[in-house]
């Protein structure tokens, strides 16, 4: 089993080579720089240890992993733009638009959210890509729930993080060929993963469940949460050591 | 064989029906209004037109015939964006952004695509929706060329407007389950479609083709593209009959 330091080199590798479709021409320029970020690549680790632990090699389930990724990174070129949260400033760096202007970034995130579809649809079954379709959706419901503003931070959290964390168990399954029929424990580790995500990031950046709960109760949530996520994977018929080491992680993280 | 009307009103009663994914919530208002806006639906029209000249119910190429639509329309919504076209108008209504603001259009466009997807997926083979994703980044590249200005126009109308009309005939071929191996004349069609809409667009428009060879020179573009476009359908081994009313529609219309 790999650690989740080695799955994190294997995406980033990945990313790196990936060729993008030609028709897009230059403006994979402007894709690149937004997925070269240097992002923690959590979901798609996620996936990877996912497919390993259900005993498909990365190779196999890079694909999906990295769909996830350009998913992910769709999200944010768009939810950066002047119109929506209008950042600047992205993992340190101008943000696609600041660097690219708004009509690139645009562009640049409709072309990510395509290319996505395309890799999930390497695959013989249509179960990754349908997934992936629906994970969208639901993280693109969050995010029109977060600009409009609403009092359920439970469901704006849910649909804007946790679909797509709990894709990245579900698109691991359906590339490693788990059957239906056993999927149903791993799909209950991958729903706790994007409460405990969303509750260390609040923690990190102070607002959220810390404005909510202060800064010793969103500890305690996020605390619980990852303990819940340890519970569900004991349950999980498999060597899940790298799983739960990538949960300890995503408690004890601090950046 | 349905004639194109009738075609028409089966576009448009799938579309006003159409259950769009719920997680969406009310985002859905803004796509619907985007996709109601009374377009001509010829993509979909063409492409339940070579359905079903290949010999498959409209019922069955439907699902793939709006995916077009919505793919079309996604386009639509960001390209009238304030930072791309600044079209506050859309068939005589404000566009999306001018009626829902800027950050709601960037979310319904992106949801449309994924949408899009979602129909394009519920095909048991991922042929449908791996087209659907390469013409979706042909457009997309096209639309960069666009901003960014190009000299090579006719680069520009094969990707901004080509690729989705050869993919309303491709898609369809898919759908309809027409073996690959005897795609070739079918494809030789579609391939002719974009160009021809194009130039009538510019006639139209009194742009484009006509700034470059004057409105009379672009007539006889477009009239040769109609015959090209009439020449590769006798090539295909089916009653072509009402793609071929299509065909003539499209280099008549006025509108």
């Amino acid at each position: 089993m790999r650690t989740p330091d080695e799955l994190h080199r294997l995406v980033e590798t990945y990313l790196a080579d990936l060729a993008l479709t030609p028709e897009l021409g230059e403006l994979a320029e402007s894709m690149r720089y937004a997925l070269e970020g240097g992002g923690k690549r959590i979901r798609p680790v996620i996936c990877l240890a996912t497919g390993e632990a259900a005993g498909a090699e990365p190779e196999v389930v890079l694909p999906a992993a990295a769909a996830l990724e350009l998913v992910h990174n769709f999200s944010l070129v768009h939810d950066d733009l002047p119109s929506l949260d209008n950042d600047e400033l992205r993992r340190g760096r101008p943000s696609t638009w600041a660097q690219f202007g708004e009509a690139i970034a645009v562009l640049a995130g409709d072309a990510l959210l395509t290319e996505a579809f395309r890799l999930a649809l390497s695959y013989p079954t249509t179960a990754v890509a349908r997934e992936l379709a629906q994970a969208t959706n639901g993280m693109i419901g969050g995010q029109y729930l977060d600009i409009q503003g609403t009092d359920d931070l439970a469901a704006l959290h849910r649909l804007k993080t946790g679909c797509l964390f709990a894709a990245s168990v579900g698109l691991a399954l359906s590339a490693a060929g788990v059957p239906e029929s056993e999927q149903r424990p791993w799909r209950a580790f991958g729903d706790e993963l994007g409460l405990l995500f969303q509750i260390v990031d609040d923690i990190l950046d102070e607002d959220g469940y810390v404005l909510s709960h202060g800064r010793d109760g969103a500890r305690v949530l996020a605390d619980e949460a990852a303990e819940r996520a340890h519970v569900r994977l004991e349950e999980v018929p498999a060597d899940t050591a790298v799983l739960a080491e990538i949960v300890s992680g995503l408690a004890a993280r601090t950046s």
